[in-house]
């Protein structure tokens, strides 16, 4: 059995996982905020310690940026983790077995290639766009690395190249700074939308979701501060109003779908892809997202080569975070090497 | 010696090339225009006999597209070879012999990593910036091929996904679109550059390049046409002419610049590049392309592992292309995977 771990700013999940890829048990917990690096190792050790006696060996997905293949991390969203040296710790707990760790969109690739939607296929890209975007390459049935750990990154293609919202990353108009949830509701907020407001009763808000030609600033932010903290102001949140026919939501669903399927189209064509998979919480919009990607990507991949590209769903769950950091154990030769 | 063949719209060329990439021996001619299949293989023929006899393997690049490995070519620029069978042809005539065939960009981009700019270097995009935009990409040290041999198609990385001109490829914004030497001139000349007149006595032109703000449209047109067929028009005398201070020449070198950047650093993003090394007669211009380039790039390259990346221009001339042929033959390992 292979111990699996994922580690995300929201949530830790470590799992027994066998050689065929089945996750046999699996335990959660919440990442603890604004907790100190010592309290968040002891709340991973907590999670993994029932697991450890049957361990073989030891996979790790977690939220980047890191020192690849070091495995000091940096998360963005745990902030007490700076150049945390989370294999190291990891290898003096199981100083007798392997612990390998990489990127967790990397890991979601790795499993969709393994185990889900990619199987069996050359050169993929998988995708996850929810609270960030990212991604990892598979070329001719490998896990592409790049020298650092950080091929794959999607999330920073370049698709508003003027006037395109500045980016976590310090650039402006990448894919991600268009199409992560949050970006979305913030856009979305800022052209009038009230969360829920297409199924139940909201706060009251202009007909068809459209705001003003004069003065819309002012009137969105105050929106948006009202919702910032609002938990019901989330990717999921727009996509349920999006199903529901929300004008606003739907068209913040066809603003994420374009552009990721502008991304895609220059990734195919730079490194010649079969298929890409999308997994995270944009990605239930299902068609509403889907339907505008294929359309910005259609216009743009036209030369024979790049038409054959498939863009689908990710197939695997919850669990592809864990499914993915076994998989840097189990099936070495395809997806790790150093 | 290997036979190194080079295969492109304007010239042919063979070379010998020893072992260790040196050029002892080569030919050229000139691409017969408008003429039949058979006819540009006579051609070729007649340029690779003479060094026949001492080959002891074949390399060929040629121009895309390609059925690849089986090399069936189309090349955009040779009208009359459409579906091609030029890698069977040359391995009837040399039975014995190993007959290789690639992409000419590929070739270029192998040939800067073989004995270029790119020797020793781990991940590298090798772009030609000419009258297309391609290019090769090496991952890990050897080329990645795409499984249609496809992989490198930087000049369809999308710089203007909004409002961008139409590519030949079918799509729009395509940085081939932009930055290609006969997309830029046509550019230039519809802001009203007249070629040679920053050096040299030319037609009547508006004063520091300008056109009116109205009825630019039917002006630059007329300009346009007349220039069209005129061989002065390329971008090696745009480049001259932006050495020399046109304003209209400099600011069409700007823009080529600025959209190489910007591809660059998407590029980046996904590959994790060390390197991207520039060749082509666009390349000549120096720093008035490579700084709004690096400006470019730098404003959407922030994060660590991105800022890495080096651009320089390709240190290999016009024999490139047979050195990068010879390559395929002579070192399998990095170059050839099918």
């Amino acid at each position: 059995m292979i111990l699996a771990i994922d580690v995300g700013g929201t949530k830790m999940a470590a799992g027994l996982v066998a050689r065929d890829g089945t996750v046999v048990e699996a335990r959660r917990t919440a990442t603890p905020q604004h907790a100190d690096a010592a309290t968040l190792w002891e709340t991973l050790t907590e999670l993994i310690e029932p697991l450890a006696r049957r361990a073989e060996g030891v996979g790790v997905g977690c939220g980047g940026p890191m020192r690849w293949p070091q495995g000091e991390v940096s998360p963005l969203n745990i902030p007490a983790w700076r150049g945390f040296p989370l294999r190291a710790r990891l290898a003096a707990r199981f100083p007798d077995l392997p612990v390998r760790l990489h990127n967790d969109a990397i890991c979601l690739a790795v499993a969709e290639h393994w185990k889900g939607a990619g199987r069996g296929v050359a050169d993929m890209l998988g995708m996850v766009v929810s609270t960030g975007v990212g991604g990892g390459l598979i070329l001719n049935g490998r896990l592409v690395n790049g020298r650092t750990g950080n091929a794959g990154h999607i999330g920073h293609v370049v698709v508003e190249p003027v006037g395109g919202p500045r980016c976590g990353c310090g650039g402006h108009g990448c894919l991600e700074a268009v199409a992560r949830g949050p970006a979305l509701t913030d856009w979305a907020l800022s052209q009038g939308w009230a969360p829920g407001s297409a199924t139940t009763p909201g706060p009251p808000r202009r007909a068809g979701g459209q705001v003003p030609e004069s003065g819309e600033g002012v009137v969105a932010r105050d929106v948006q501060a009202a919702y910032r903290e609002d938990r019901t102001v989330t990717g999921k949140a727009l996509a349920a109003d999006a199903l529901a026919g929300d004008p606003v939501a739907l068209r913040a669903m066809s603003r994420a779908g374009r552009a990721i399927g502008i991304a895609i189209a220059s990734a195919t064509h730079l490194c010649d892809l079969d298929l890409v998979t999308i997994g995270g919480g944009l990605s239930q919009a299902g068609e509403l997202l889907f339907g505008p990607l294929e359309e910005a990507l259609r216009e743009h991949a036209r030369v024979e080569f790049a038409r054959r590209v498939k863009v689908v769903p990710a197939a695997l769950g919850q669990e592809a975070g864990l499914v993915g950091a076994a998989a840097l154990i189990l099936a070495t030769d395809s997806y790790w090497s150093t």
